[in-house]
């Protein structure tokens, strides 16, 4: 194929910021495999529908940590084995139902909250309405919630949606999103998230010695969605008193008939169970070697838990597809990287990333440990990223690109650089086959909330791309309605393929992506700030 | 008041379309009594959240037969009273639930369709998917549906709404409306409308056949919203297997499950019941007395009742409490209008405009019976809006206007004129004093689907306002969330302020309202067209 060649060439000259020997040619095999014999769509269905939603350490989850490794040995993958981690207990629901029998028989739209314990079979008692968000608050309602179903959350509005659920990014959109912020130097947020945790025992703990049978938060989202969140899942600080999510319009209901009085009356019964038969969470790793003696490698991930009340599709199904779809086509292909290529699907995601950054302790980089940080649960990583100095471990040097998914289920449109100006240009060069399927902006900006941050926190070229938002953020995400329907196909190989393209850039790039320097503790970036009386005593 | 008097006279003047004899000097009292004194939310929230749904003869349907009636009668209007129509049966849940038990557990979102027969207990049985539509559908399934809950609607995609769920009216989208359009004339409809109703019975004899344990229809909307809807009400034709209208998220999954394989198990128990004590249904009907001898009056309307799925509080809670509050209003500043002020709350709106279409056969104008016309149910009216000649009965003459409120609970921003050129400068003065409340437009086109337009097609001047959609028609509409929460108080003061305000100055004008030519039979309005060939045999 010498035309073939010469053009090659060509485009190599013709582009001098390809510094990173990108062989145009297998982008044509990878866009053939992942369009023309996609199986990204098979494996999302499976993770949503067949086996459903996959709370760590659930029996969901257990199911999707074996089916997903034996699916990546069926391709031919190598090293595919799970790792470990301290996590928790596991948590299901078999069945729950909630309705308002007095004044009038209504079925609520509810969701028990994740490990809190099951009713005692169905109960009924009136509501009492006694919102609490700080301790202090408690004092109010001693003595007035025996026997009764506490309603612990403030009613709000009902939201007024302006903006259209579903969405693609414009150009205009993207650019906005090219823009480098300064750094802000944050050391109390990971210790407002520890109050908060904090408070959520306090909460149980009162609710208990008042003799509450069972309390009720109002869902954060309108129109009967629900999510059931709860983080207290560490082996003996799990929740006493059962708690159910109830959709907006239900409670605000309640709240108003209960103001009016006389309180209504629930019926809830919280069939839920919990599994404490191996309390460690799983990562999956699963890999295509590499020719490089040096143990080098790139790597791509996404989570493979989710939150209970839908089928975990879109979040992170959808991520977990793209990632495994990347990994056939690769595998079908046949590609011999010179670095090795390796998948991961993280556990523990939604209570905190606490897969990725186990990973990170254990394979990248250990930070010291501070004085008096709990060993168990979320607490275990308690103020993290704000630990110095950092300690490189024994991949720090190996692993030269981490590419998460887990914006959706929507197209890719671009990536976040995270700061990284040097890998801005080579990214739009990786790019530039992909324009015409919408993919290219690269932003600047740091993005959060998912399994790149550890790496990036630590100084390993993470990144996070950037997607199409459809119903994501609006209506999905977290909800009852992550469901398989609400994810479109063409996205989904838009995705894989992309993904696999930049895996195999990453892994055959001459050189290493380019790293920022070595982080170290900053400095103070507002030295002109006075401190918060409330913080002198 | 020499100078009030003064300053209406020069208005008089000045605005020389004021043929209505309008009295300014009132819009400021009722706007006062509305704003300052409002009652109006206080309404809306006892029909939905005390009473809740009104499905027309069901128990709520009764309680809010006798609590408006007697709000009328606290007020101290006169003459109020009920006026029945045969109708059917009544029905209303108790409880429901829908589980997939296998191959997972999941609460699935369903409710029963309305005056289907309860589950004989707590039932499970695997799904078939048998989509029919068209009566020639049936024996595709002939022999496979014993035992199963059939689910007969085609699944289709999931939706991507790009449009906002919550809107206000722009200017041009108020002047699009103001188009006048050429009437098309569809003698069919009415007969398509029948045949769906026996395609309905058809598919229950049927499915009983072949000994369907139940039937679930998809939910039209996502988001986990359902409606329940159903209209085979009548006495002796209500159906035989029980029904349950599944979320489309839900239904999808298991109508995906069950292409698969093995069909996925569903646990049903609609616990529903028949009330047959009185099948007939009631008109609230409430008069301020006017002093003209003649009889005349003016009138304003609502539907009272509503579907089973939320509360009923934007549909039609909320229209119901404006044209309350329009008559509390009224009756408080202790007007003594020249014509009657009726205010009427109808029944068995949503089952076909049963109520309304009563209210003009005895009162207003009789249609000619067409040979054949079943007597029960929703098939009584077959057709009505197409039988001549149309003959006048005892109020013809008397009443001079109908103003219906059924568009959701957002503010007026104008009134649909019905094609009837006349009254358009007529309303534009009376919006007047409320342009800055956002209230003008006066739209000449028709609008259709609710109270108005059986008076209106025998030719007496009935309209219905354009009001703000805010979310009515994107996820409130017969849904599950149609509750009190979605409206606003703001928007429904105004609203109650005009109507009371347009319902005093058609009581007060010097003449009635513009009429249109007395309706006869349209010619064929496309002579040039050829007969359906499916038509000839």
């Amino acid at each position: 194929m010498r035309k073939a060649s010469a053009l090659a060439a060509i485009a190599l000259v013709a582009s001098p910021l390809t510094a990173q020997s990108v062989d145009r040619t297998e982008v044509g095999r990878i866009v053939d495999e992942g369009v023309n014999r996609s199986e990204v769509m098979l494996t999302v269905q499976h993770l949503a529908d067949h086996i459903g939603p996959r709370l760590t350490n659930s029996p969901g989850m257990r199911a999707a940590e074996d089916w997903t490794a034996s699916k990546f040995r069926d391709w031919g993958l190598k090293n595919v084995h799970k790792e470990g981690f301290d996590f928790g207990r596991g948590w299901w629901i078999e069945r729950s139902s909630a309705r308002m029998i007095n004044p009038r028989p209504i079925t609520l739209t509810a969701i028990p909250i994740a490990w809190t314990p099951a009713t005692a079979g169905r109960i009924s008692a009136p509501v009492v309405v006694a919102p609490m968000s700080e301790e202090r608050h408690f004092a109010r309602y001693h003595g007035q919630l025996a026997g009764k179903i506490v309603l612990v959350t403030l009613p709000n509005d009902g939201s007024e949606p302006t903006d259209p659920a579903f969405k693609r990014l414009s150009g205009d959109d993207l650019s906005k999103l090219d823009v480098y912020e300064q750094p802000k130097y944050d050391p109390e947020a990971s210790d407002r998230r520890m109050k908060r945790l904090e408070y959520s025992a306090k909460l149980d703990a009162f609710l208990k010695a008042e003799g509450a049978v069972a309390y009720a938060t109002m869902s954060p989202r309108d129109g009967k969605l629900v999510h059931g969140a709860g983080y207290l899942f560490g082996t003996g600080e799990t929740q006493q008193v059962p708690g159910v999510e109830i959709a907006a319009e239900d409670y605000r209901r309640l709240a108003r008939l209960a103001k009016q009085g006389p309180a209504p009356v629930v019926e809830l019964e919280n069939v839920v169970h919990f599994v404490d038969t191996d309390t460690r969470a799983y990562n999956i790793i699963a890999d295509i070697p590499g020719s490089d003696p040096s143990g080098a490698y790139v790597m791509a991930g996404g989570h493979l838990d989710s939150w209970a009340a839908g089928d975990g599709a879109v979040d992170n199904g959808a991520g977990v597809a793209m990632v495994m779809e990347a990994a056939r086509i690769l595998q079908t292909m046949g590609v011999k990287p010179k670095r090795t290529i390796r998948f991961v699907l993280w556990a523990g995601e939604e209570q905190g990333l606490l897969g990725s950054m186990d990973y990170v302790e254990k394979h990248i980089a250990a930070r010291a440990r501070k004085p008096g940080t709990p060993e168990t649960g979320l607490a275990r990583f308690y103020g993290w990223a704000n630990r110095w100095p950092i300690t490189r471990q024994a991949d720090y040097g190996k692993l030269s690109a981490y590419f998460n998914i887990d914006n959706g289920s929507g197209k890719l449109r671009g990536i976040y650089a995270e700061n990284n100006a040097a890998v801005v240009p080579i990214f739009r060069d990786w790019f530039a086959p992909f324009n015409a399927m919408g993919a290219g902006s690269v932003a600047i900006r740091k993005t959060g909330g998912t399994d790149h941050v550890f790496f990036s926190a630590v100084g390993i070229p993470a990144f996070q791309f950037i997607q199409d938002p459809l119903d994501y953020g609006s209506r999905l995400h977290h909800t009852s309605i992550d469901t398989f329907d609400h994810i479109k196909a063409a996205d989904m190989r838009q995705g894989a393929v992309i993904l696999a393209s930049f895996l195999l850039n990453a892994a055959n790039a001459d050189k290493p992506l380019p790293r920022l320097p070595f982080p170290t503790e900053p400095g103070v970036t507002d030295p002109f700030a006075w401190p918060d009386p409330n913080d002198l005593d």
